[in-house]
Order: structure tokens, then C-alpha cells, then sequence
């Protein structure tokens, strides 16, 4: 929808919304004729809860496309992720944090092994420790040069952010990864004019880095992929007048939250029930929450169907929890399909679950693909459940006389 | 769906799509609570096939839009048909395998027949045999005239194509068929000022014309309609990376493939066997195959349910053919609805049935309006097939990170 549309009809409301975001919920069966991942789940709170929801299945980005993380989740937070694209670079220095400014190019960088050649040996430098890592993004801080700022966040293993900051600098930029070993790393190439004075930065950065970095082992060089500026997207509170709270554990998940304008809050630890406790002590703060379980996901990824059923199962066991602060909008859902078959994300449209009080139910008591498919949401965009829960949460305002 | 946006994101593999498209497949109850067409034929293969796909109803243009032939195979072949328009008279000369330049003009011409007066007394001149209309294309094609070539191709009956070459030619030009007997044919109009040369070329064509058939019974005059350049359509290949045939055995159907890039093939005959049989002869050429089938339309257009009911049931009984053939992705659907109770083409959103290894089926074991109306692809847009046919073939790679 469009925003300036939808911005002009926001009301403000005491009520508040909970967006539980599965990370790769759809699933496929094992077996042709067999259940999914989430019909096989013993769900009885989300099933309970879908007998008073709307059901429906989301399209994340269009109907056939596969998405990534980020287009998955702009999708569900409202955006339309063709429209607003975000570049890899710039999740990942969202994703530990890095306050990006509008004038920042972001990328994603890997330490690696070259051997006395320059040959990339090990794309990962056998993927270093995080605490390795960590020394090593201290060495390359020592670069400095005139105009331009750098900064490098250490983010997990042998990945980091990388990001410069200066005038002029674009970020149409080729990647130095050759995402193979035995040849050397690529020189970073301007794709436009006005990227040509950031290739060059980017270029003199590296050949600093290489020299700094050569007495170590097994990490004596990197990789940059990925350039990126923040993109400018509309905020929460511009467009659905929402003070929005976001609990996810992954970087990258708080990041795009971030971009959209929600306060990413701390998470005591790293299991599911430790957000939906971080949820209950901020229940009182905000009128929006998302909260992300990113466990579904790397279990469809493994290709563990078995597991992906548990993770799903763990969150209906705290369900209650989520319904003891008697939200006045629930939606369930996930930024995307991972079925444990495919081992990757997929495009099959996501079970979706709208609760509210008004709410027109479909009395259907089962949360699954297909009794999804058979819910009065039908088959839509991810992106327009934002705008019907919000109605549903009386924060839309008639429209026309 | 942008066909930009796509094109970055397709994927070579050597996986195998094959569409059958029913005519006028979709259809309406003799009686109010009866079954319709499809629903009426037994159908065992397409029923079985059904079970393991995923169900929807297509909108071949736009809700409430009745589709002709052309937009009809533009939205189910996936694009759209407001967009990419196509016009009568191209559409004729695609159909006789005219190649058509960038330049040209195409009508749809008729022998008809009038009196001594001007005044049109048939508009078909008693549907004047093939032969015959040969014959006469052979004496217009003695008109010529500076700065302009003429092209006239026979079809079938009175009908035949007509295109006009030369530089500067416009083709919003009005049409001569006046639509009924007792009047005079109608001059070319230009609608717009850069159409004028052509309305002028025309009406001297029309002019010479009348003079060389004055002597002929019964088609002493010609109608022209549908005055339409090519449209520059972006092809298959181009926009979703396939390799495509088409197997069809009438002339518009040929066309409109040869129009989105599709290579026709030769049938060795006119029965629906015939094109199955195409089809396994040239399963290995190709990793699209589109086959037609004209029968179920004419049945409809000629208001006759039984017939139509059996034409459905002769597609069934082929089924296994194509299935032996082991295709990855299966479309059955139609490009439009033609209910014998309306005996004409109609605005109803058409079965459609998606099958493929990766499909997430929906148990339902019924090829049918109503079973797809239950059907988790839900009610789309006929162009929305493709990229999901494509996404379920592994076509299309990931969007974003």
C-alpha cells in the first residue's frame, strides 16, 4: 500500500500488536501426500488460537520469487521489498549495531588465506574464531587516510562489517570475493562515475590491509562483498504511528528492524523463552512487537525436518505467555518458507494467523499450510498484513466520507 | 510482475515445463446448482494429477474482464495483457506465419460479397472455400504502388491476411466491416495524423481492389479490420531463460507463441492425439512445451455442454502420455472460460492446476472450478503462473540476503 495513503488514516490507539515471526515457518512434507513441518507440529495453543483467527497463506516479495532475509522481513513489516531493497553490507553492519549514516558505504567482509602468490586458499581462513577475528579488526583500525573514516565490527568467526565514511562516496561497487580458492582476491571496480572515488578508497584500504595482515596465520587477508549505503526507508512511527519494539537474537534480524525504526531490545540469552521474557518485561513500553525465532529456519536449512517440528512445537508451548498480556492483535507467521526438503529458503507461500477481537474468525482450528489455505486472509502479499492488523488493532481511521 | 526484476533473478537447469492449455476451458452449470463442463467430465488422470498439485483460478486480464484469444494466451503465457497488447490484425498474419517486420501494418481481411449498388449483402461471401480465396489473393496481389508493398495471405474460408510495408505507416486506422449487410463497407479513418499515409494507402488499395474482384461471384470486394503493427514482445528465452515450443494447430495460437518466442512446431495432424504426439517427439528439444487445445472453445462457442464435456475427457484420457514423459512442473488450465450456456467467451476465472515435485499439492482429488476455488494458489492473475511454474522448475534464484 502507499504509505502517504495509509499515513494520512493512522489513528493512535492504546492497543498493542505482537508480530511472532518464524524464521522459514512454511514448510513441504517429507513424503508427496504427507504433512508439513508446522501440520505435523503438536500445536495445540496456536491451534486453539487459530479457531478465533483469519487465516491465510503470504506471498513475501511476488508470487514464485524466493527470498532472502531481508526482503522476507520487509515484506511482513509492510514494505514492498522490490521497492525497498537493502544490500547486504548494510545488514550486516546493522546487524552488529553499527549506527549507519546516510553517507556510510557498508560491506560485508570475511578474513581469509592467501598463500605466498596471493592466491586465495581458505575463503573463510578455516573459519576463524570469533576472538581472532576480534584482534585482527583491531590491526586493520590502524589504517587511516585523509577524508575518510573506517570502521570494522567484528561480527562472528571470520566475518566482519566493514564501513567507510566520507564525502562522495557511492556504493556501486563490484565485490573482491572470488567465491572460489586459487585465484586472488578481485580488485573493487566502480559500476558508476560516481562511485569511482570509493573503489579507489576501497582498493588503497585492502592493499593496507594486505600488508598489515601478512605476518598472520591462518588470516593474512580480505575479502569485501556486498557495498551498500543505508537505504532510506519510512519508519514504524511515520507511517503506522506504532512505538515498535523488536526481540530477535541475530544480528541481522535486529538490523532490519532497526531500518524500519523499531528499538531493538536487549535479549538476556540466546533460547526462544528468553524473548518471550524479554517481551513480558517490556510489555508495558511499546504498542508494537516483533519478536523473531530464527531456530525454525536453521533447522529447515539442515534439512532436519524432525527438529524444525520441535522448534515450532517450543514456541507453542509459549504461546500462553504471549496471551497472559492480552495483546489486542496477535499475528503468527514467518518472513519466508524453508522447507526441511530443500535445505534452502523457498518461495511457497507462509501460514499466516491474524487474532484479534474483531477479528472475523474462520473457525478454523488448526494453524497449517492448508487450513491457511483455506482462511478468509486467502492468498495475499506479505506486505499488506500490516495494514489489516493495524485496522483490527483500531488504529486506521475511516476513509472518505 | 516486472519482467526486469525477474530476468536478474533466473536460473538455468535442465528441469522440463509443460502447459496444457484448454480453451475456453472454464465453464458454468446448465443448471443453477450443476456442475460445469469440467466438473461434469470424468476425468480420472487429471483428478489423480490434481491430488498432487496445488489448485487455483486464474484471471486472465483483469476481474469482470471477458479475454479475446490474444490476451487470453498473453496472460496465461505470463504477461500482461493490458500492457502488451496485440492487434487483431497482427495477430492474423503471425497466424499464417507471416514474418512481420517493425514497419508493417496487419489486417484481418474478408472476401465478402456485395451488390450493384456498394451495399455489402455478405460478409463472409457464403464463407467462400479456401481455394477460391486463394485464387483472388493472387489477382490483388497484382496492386502496387510507389513507396509501398502489399501482402496478401489466404487463411481459411473468405478470410486472409493483409499487411502493408513501408516507411511512416501508423496503424490507428478505423476498420471498413461495417458488421452487417445493407450498408456500404466503410473508408479507412486515421485516428491519429501519423496514421494518415496508411488510411490513404488503404482506401486506395480498397479502391483497386473493388475494380479487380468487380467481375468475381461471390467475393467481388474485400473488408479490412483490426489494423495493427507488432508488438515488441519481450521472449521467453529472454525474460525466463526457457527454451520454449509450441504445439498448436490453429493459426492465431501459432502466432501469439511465435510472438512471446516460442518456436512452432509442425503437427503432423489436427486431432488433440496428434499434438501429444508432437509432443513426445520433441520432448528432448526443448524445456517448455505450451500445447493448445482448440476443441473445448469451439464446443462452448457452439453452446454445446456434452461435446465440451468430452473434449475435457479426451485431454484426460492423453494425460498419461505427457506424464510418461516424466515433465518437472505441469500446468493444466485454460485461457479463458467459455461456458456452452453463455456460447461465448466469459470474464469466469479458469481451473488451473500446478504440478511438480516441489509443489506444495493440496490433497484436493478433483480437477474443477470449485475444487480449485479451494486451491491454494487462490484466485490470481493468469500472469503469476509462470513465475511460480518457474520457481517450482528451480528456475529462479534467491532475491536479496
Amino acid at each position: 500500500m502507499d504509505f502517504k495513503f495509509l499515513q494520512n488514516l493512522i489513528a493512535l490507539a492504546q492497543t498493542k500488536i505482537a508480530m511472532i515471526i518464524m524464521d522459514g515457518l512454511g514448510g513441504l512434507p517429507l513424503e508427496p501426500g504427507g504433512k508439513t513441518e508446522l501440520e505435523t507440529a503438536r500445536t495445540p495453543h496456536l491451534d486453539a488460537l487459530a479457531a478465533q483467527s483469519a487465516l491465510g497463506l503470504t506471498i513475501p516479495v511476488r508470487p514464485g520469487i524466493t527470498p532472502g532475509s531481508g526482503p522476507g522481513h520487509l515484506g511482513i513489516f509492510g514494505y514492498d521489498p522490490v521497492e525497498y531493497e537493502i544490500g547486504r553490507g548494510a545488514l550486516e553492519a546493522l546487524g552488529v549495531d553499527f549506527e549507519l549514516g546516510p553517507d556510510d558505504v557498508a560491506a560485508r567482509g570475511n578474513f581469509c588465506s592467501v598463500d605466498a602468490a596471493g592466491l586465495v586458499t581458505d575463503r573463510r581462513a578455516g573459519r576463524l574464531p570469533t576472538d581472532a577475528s576480534r584482534e585482527l579488526a583491531k590491526l586493520l583500525r590502524a589504517i587511516k587516510m585523509d577524508g575518510v573514516e573506517f570502521f570494522i565490527e567484528p561480527v562472528k568467526e571470520h566475518r566482519f562489517a566493514f564501513v567507510m565514511r566520507g564525502a562522495e562516496l557511492g556504493d556501486a561497487l563490484t565485490e573482491t570475493d572470488p567465491q572460489k580458492t586459487g585465484v586472488p582476491a578481485l580488485p573493487v571496480q566502480a559500476l558508476t562515475p560516481d562511485s569511482e572515488k570509493s573503489a579507489r578508497i576501497a582498493n588503497q584500504f585492502i592493499e593496507q590491509a594486505r600488508r598489515l595482515l601478512a605476518g598472520q596465520h591462518p588470516a593474512n587477508m580480505i575479502l569485501l562483498r556486498g557495498f551498500a549505503k543505508f537505504p532510506a526507508m519510512p519508519k514504524y512511527r511515520d507511517i503506522f504511528g506504532l512505538n515498535a519494539a523488536a526481540i530477535a537474537v541475530n544480528g541481522m534480524y535486529r538490523g532490519v528492524a532497526r531500518l524500519v525504526g523499531m528499538q531493538v531490545l536487549d535479549v538476556g540469552g540466546t533460547e526462544i523463552a528468553d524473548e518471550f521474557e524479554t517481551l513480558e518485561q517490556n510489555w508495558n513500553d511499546f504498542d508494537f512487537f516483533y519478536l523473531h525465532v530464527k531456530q525454525t529456519d536453521t533447522a529447515g536449512a539442515d534439512g532436519d525436518f524432525g527438529r524444525k517440528v520441535r522448534v515450532i512445537e517450543q514456541v507453542d508451548a509459549l504461546m500462553p505467555r504471549l496471551m497472559a498480556l492480552k495483546p489486542d492483535v496477535v499475528i503468527v507467521s514467518g518472513d519466508h518458507s524453508t522447507p526441511a526438503v530443500l535445505r534452502f529458503h523457498s518461495w511457497h507461500p507462509v501460514p499466516t494467523l491474524l487474532y484479534g477481537k474483531y477479528v472475523r474468525a474462520d473457525g478454523i482450528a488448526e494453524f497449517g499450510e492448508r487450513a491457511c489455505a483455506r482462511g478468509s486472509l486467502g492468498v495475499l502479499p506479505a506486505k499488506d498484513v500490516m495494514p489489516i492488523a493495524l485496522a483490527n488493532a483500531q488504529r486506521i481511521a475511516k476513509y472518505g466520507a
